[in-house]
């Protein structure tokens, strides 16, 4: 059994047949995170993976910035408490949880909580990506998640450039697929500029703006956006594409970054 | 164009054909929740039945325990703020999200937060139901959602007894459906016996939570379920049925509930 799994046993009920069966369910696990002593937040997640966890989760809220920042890192898997030191000032949560009513440059960025406000980035990349790259990153992207999804409860995040996948995370949390795969480019201080997020889950404005802030300027996913996440795109010059299914896909905003070139074009 | 949906202009990529058109996308809405005056939390959500979100909401969280406790409540839709007034004691949110470190009565609990501790319910009913009702309510289920999620991109969750559905809502967000769900049984006394929850996502600890602060004996979900929400369902006294697709599904606890009169039922 691989890690992140447990047996559990069950009724399977088939028809009229009910059968004694043992299971195999993703494993969920509570993790509290401890910053220069003081408990911080509690998350609960899949238990793999958890130093790209932490790194991620800590860098979307604004406590570390770059690796450096990380002056110390253990996790006890035994309690479920991770420890980290870092000589940053720690954020309030509370505080940065608070609504932010902002209007700047002429320009209502659609922003509700403060954190978001100081850590969200606008794209600066000029890369570009074909559709048939895309369906074949979404191909092997499902392909990747059937490998280790037979509990069918978990989440998926990978990171590619047009031409493959580089890295897959999986997570029972959405936002945890997310910060692992952030965490992972900070600590192996990957270039961004060429990449591209390929994410199973639907894109709503959290998980736009953890794209924005990792700094990468293009998402795939196979499910719908809302109205709130494609605005953000549309402000932080993210191209967001959504119901990528085979060859048919959905190009929100930032259409620059999808080479139609060879492509008929109708009106 | 119903309430809860936008229209975006789209590029939709089919083959090698690519045209623009107009999409509708699911609408996402901040609402700001004060209490007596003071900021309490954001939520992001679909912004419909927002009365019953928020009593939903501060039911789950333990802000206020029967319609009763409400004594004043208005939205601002145009702001996205909900003003609410209340007798109670408002909790210390962030002391409620310490993590809970308890062993009581022999039995270790599986709660991680303060809050579940303190108001998570083991539910007393004994009703039964019949395998082939849980399909049927399945079925009604998904046809309630094909109507309004023409979007893709909304969570449901609703209502039912083993004759048929009740009442179903739907959200972006996979808690806020069960919150205005929540909301709606507090706001008209339901009687809770004889009641099933049908819900379109994966069965976490914090939905098994929200269930068992509801007091229902009965989850049904054609996704997959935690480890976590499996124990703590087992503790709490709640059917869990997930993978209902068709007339197939797994009974992970308390299969006394389900009906197996007239099965087969091989070892």
């Amino acid at each position: 059994m691989e890690k992140g799994t447990v047996t559990w046993d069950m009724i399977r009920i088939n028809k009229h047949t009910a059968t004694p069966v043992k299971d195999e369910v993703a494993e969920e696990f509570p993790l509290t995170l401890i910053i220069n002593g003081e408990e911080f937040a509690t998350m609960v997640c899949s238990p793999t993976n958890l130093e790209e966890l932490v790194i991620g989760y800590l860098a979307a809220e604004g406590v570390i910035r770059t690796g450096k920042d990380l002056l110390g890192f253990s996790v006890d898997e035994d309690t479920g408490f991770a420890y980290v030191e870092t000589g940053r000032k720690i954020p309030d949560l509370a505080a940065q949880q608070k609504r932010w009513i902002g209007s700047c440059c002429g320009k209502s960025r659609a922003f509700y909580f403060q954190n978001d406000a100081s850590t969200a980035k606008t794209v600066m990349g000029h890369f570009t990506i074909k559709p048939d790259q895309c369906t074949k990153l979404m191909d092997n992207f499902q392909e990747g998640a059937r490998m280790f999804q037979r509990t069918g409860g978990v989440h998926q995040a990978a990171l590619g450039t047009k031409d493959g996948i580089e890295v897959q995370f999986a997570d029972i949390g959405r936002h945890n697929a997310l910060d692992k795969l952030y965490g992972y480019t900070i600590k192996n201080r990957v270039r961004l500029k060429d990449k591209v997020i390929i994410f199973s889950g639907r894109i709503s404005s959290e998980v736009l703006l953890k794209v924005s802030k990792m700094g990468i300027g293009c998402l795939l996913s196979k499910s719908a956006p809302t109205d709130l996440a494609l605005q953000l795109a549309d402000d932080l010059n993210i191209t967001a594409v959504g119901f990528v299914r085979g060859d048919r896909m959905n190009v929100y905003t930032h259409p620059e970054r999808i080479d139609l070139h060879s492509f008929n074009t109708s009106e």
